[in-house]
């Protein structure tokens, strides 16, 4: 089982507007609503590669109840479908979220029509009390006990969490010799890299602002210098760059791709957490990161990734050994 | 008591933000949630003027039931009110919304903090079965034999509901010889006109489109023909104009006003329907209805009037007879 910790859990909904004017009245021509938050978008991704998954997190309030109420339709038809599969195919999604008093944030992806653009409206989380955080460890401490084979922590703190939450989460992780994933950025970033994660995935502008340098190879080498074993850091269209103790990588597919890059980071996680979980040799992991943030960008839905894409991209990536500049 | 029908009820969040960017990420500053739908809107408005209101239309889903409670919040809140003020005051907002199946709308507006402007996303409302109409009519007819003063048949409809729905709650209500309001547009507009309500609430564009002419005085009289007692045009900062059959009256505040004008039609119906409970004559009702809709404009909140402002307002709203132009 991998787990995935999502604080900043959110009901991701998706309004299609024919075409988004500032200061207008727009009917809404279609609303799609689903979890959202990094780790929750991690999680549908190794469930779709056939990975048993657990995903914990605050949640509450209505927008909780909806939230919770559609992860369970999916894992009722990802059963159905692996019935139907005899085996194999997706593995269904299991929700261990923590219940918190606040209200599940919204987030609102505006999508326009005619420049096919997204607008995000991201509403803030609900506060966490000192209590429920106490809670949420005590929780997190039993799901361990569980025996995930990888953990990932994904995404922003809601506000009340202490901004040392990760580097709490990471400790409590590498005592149970499980590894971790970090993705996150900013000041949790930073005291998370102090917590010396297995990997952390971060995006140019976030290990940037972390290490000072925008030179991607010069910047994963001091993050690693910060702490991290292996950082992963992605590259938009360029592909990725990891950096572990074994040595320095880039990969990246043969052509630049068209696109809604929406989810493409998290699908790089889940491919990251799956050749991990699969002790796969570190170019593998990364090819198979890279294979899936493609396919997500071309996938017609935001945030999903094509499995056919996926499947042909795979042996196409170039992963080549990187220099310094 | 006046009931308000609010058949594609919804529930209104409102999203600051600093600075609305098609095509950027946004992260919104603060959520307000409140119940929605124009003749929900009346009704609060009718409730601070101290009217006794109750209302209906179709209610369901999560997103409903977080109405429902809003509205009970409200209604808690404004009994202690009363309480405090020993008699007068606020009068509370009574729920006897129909439950459905479907789930209530939400809407969107995006304030936009630099400029100002709010940009609307309005999400379809459910969709209403044959079974869940019937339904409420039978609901909508022991509403009726409650003795309201007046009814207001505000906004649009549903997807399921007749298009002309509003025209069999119209024959319902003056069977039960009960006054009735209607303040809607389009088809359902046209066809409420031919059942002859007591006063429609169109504005310069929505009786433009039903009558073919732009020139409110025309327009409106074209609209008292194809059935209308009475006709209340707004005409946005120009103020109102009312056509009955004792005559036709303009009215407006001295000075053009800045603010928001979302709500004020709302306003403005509140104010004609409080002024036929106290059987008022139509010019006071008039000036009521465009005192209210300025207090409205000039509200700090979006649908909210200011009172003091409305104090102030009413005595200086001029109403003079008007002419065939």
């Amino acid at each position: 089982m991998i787990l995935t910790v999502t604080l900043n859990a959110a009901l991701d909904l998706t309004y299609r507007v024919p075409h988004l004017v500032p200061h207008a009245s727009h009917r809404v021509r279609e609303v799609t609503e689903r979890p959202g938050g990094k780790g929750l978008n991690v999680a549908r991704v190794l469930g779709a590669l056939g990975f048993k998954t657990t995903v914990t997190g605050f949640v509450g309030g209505e927008t909780g109840r909806v939230l919770r109420a559609l992860l369970a339709a999916d894992a009722a038809q990802d059963a159905d479908a692996a019935q139907e599969a005899a085996g194999g195919g997706t593995a269904s999604v299991t929700d261990a979220l923590f219940q918190v008093a606040g209200r599940t944030r919204r987030t609102v992806g505006v999508v326009d029509e005619t420049t096919g653009d997204t607008t995000q409206l991201n509403e803030p989380g609900p506060h966490i009390t000192p209590e429920e955080w106490d809670g949420f460890l005590a929780a997190y401490r039993d799901l361990l006990d569980q025996g995930p084979d990888a953990v990932a922590l994904c995404g922003s703190l809601p506000p009340g969490v202490p901004v040392g939450a990760y580097a709490t989460l990471i400790r409590e992780t590498r005592t149970a010799r499980i590894p971790v994933l970090l993705d996150t950025s900013g000041e949790p970033l930073r005291r998370g890299l102090a917590a010396r994660p297995d990997i952390v995935k971060p995006n140019t502008e976030e290990i940037a602002q972390i290490t000072g340098t925008a030179e991607p190879l010069r910047a994963a080498r001091a993050a690693q210098r910060r702490g991290a074993h292996a950082v992963a850091a992605s590259l938009g269209a360029d592909g990725m760059l990891l950096v572990t103790q074994d040595g320095a990588w880039s990969a990246a597919v043969p052509e630049r791709l068209a696109g809604n890059p929406t989810g493409a980071g998290d699908s790089a996680v889940a491919g990251l957490l799956s050749g991990l979980a699969e002790d796969l040799p570190w170019p593998d992991r990364l090819a198979r990161a890279v294979a899936l943030s493609a396919a997500t960008v071309r996938s017609p839905v935001a945030g999903e990734f094509d499995e056919p894409t996926y499947e042909q991209m795979l042996p196409s990536v170039r992963v080549r050994r990187a220099e310094a500049p």
